[in-house]
């Protein structure tokens, strides 16, 4: 009765990183180490297999910090990714020859993101990543595996997600104004933002609690601040 | 360097296909068949293994079809489980010795769901399902494995996913009315909207498009007419 000849999958996570400073939009990657002198730059998202019996939220976190070594980052399922040829590769056989029992598995990966400040973080490489990099969202290089394609899924996502107010509440410091809130979602998005529209859209946010004080220290007339009082989040 | 010695994991998809009428959202159950006379009923989604090679949205749409017979049902993966416990349910215990050659392996499982109009369905049980049935939403009964959590987890998409208006496109007929719109809303959000904010609101859907047009037989005062069109699908 039991109709499925080969159903032994591998499984992975693979955790896309971005990081937040008041001018960029970064993510973090990692080179691979490479055992031979191929010397073929595999720049790729930290990931690893999920381990039999391990929680996949479980997984992400721990192999982010394997990796990179941050941790209590809050990372968040966006996608499983399954395409068969998603790890075949010319450029990935020499890598997955080298470390893995059987580089010809059929690996289905759950893409976490997570969106973080990059001044909080301090990625050291570790395990089978030499170097821990902050890259410029625009400027991603070829990836290894299908990692572009998963990159680029997850900026979507947060891109969504910035659009519906979900994303930016850790980011900014606790009081803020406007115009911080405004920049972050264009460095997000990428383009600019009409300023009332912005500001007519975003005073609909339950969320977005104005405070009775204004910016201090600064040159030109001080702005109101406001704060987030955090939604629960969801799961 | 191979530091992972357990990583065959076991991955399936499960489907979550809501049916809606004028009057109802349903969703689509399959009676598991149960070869010794335990007796127990198991109830349970759609749902069957991945196999090696084969992409995902490609099996979540052959083991639909196999389960249940329905072809050509738009499906779009929502989130996967992964949680080690999901299927180790005593209820579980008994299916999975007879129909599984690793009734003990950890079982990645990959979300579907789709929404789809129940007259245009006509879902008959084969392979391992022995009967399908619509299930009123309000009215789950307990399901094999985690798939209440699995069902609560779509309907929470679909009401997300509802609330931004990406849903809604394919369900309605060519041209509908407002009072359409509405009820389809208020029938997958559960609960009653207010009717100048619900139409102040959908008004500014780019893709709803009014027509110079009205509707006919009706007894009371005809309605204006609205077409929606369909943005490209993500992905």
């Amino acid at each position: 009765m039991d109709s499925q000849p080969k159903n032994q999958l591998n499984v992975s996570v693979d955790c896309v990183v971005f990081g937040f400073d008041e001018n960029q939009l970064k993510v973090l990657l990692i080179e691979q180490d490479q055992l031979s002198d191929t010397h073929i730059p595999l720049t790729a998202l930290p990931g690893d297999h999920v381990f039999e019996g391990e929680d996949l939220d479980h997984a992400a976190g721990r192999v982010l910090k394997e990796l990179t070594g941050l941790e209590g980052v809050y990372l968040k399922q966006f996608h499983a990714f399954g395409n068969p040829n998603r790890t075949k590769g010319a450029k990935d056989a020499t890598w997955l020859k080298q470390f893995r029992k059987n580089p010809d598995a059929h690996i289905i990966t759950i893409g976490y993101y997570s969106l973080v400040r990059m001044e909080d973080m301090n990625p050291k490489a570790s395990s089978f990543a030499k170097i821990t990099e902050w890259v410029d969202v625009n400027e991603i290089p070829d990836l290894a595996f299908d990692h572009n394609e998963i990159f680029e899924y997850a900026l979507r996502t947060l891109r969504d997600d910035t659009e519906s107010y979900h994303i930016s509440f850790e980011l900014l410091p606790k009081k803020f104004t406007l115009a911080q809130l405004q920049h972050l979602h264009e460095l997000i998005l990428n383009r600019k933002l009409d300023k009332r529209n912005f500001r007519k859209s975003v005073k609909k946010i339950e969320e977005l609690i104005p405070l009775n004080e204004k910016q201090k220290g600064v040159f030109h007339k001080p702005a109101q601040l406001f704060s987030f009082e955090m939604p629960e989040r969801r799961n």
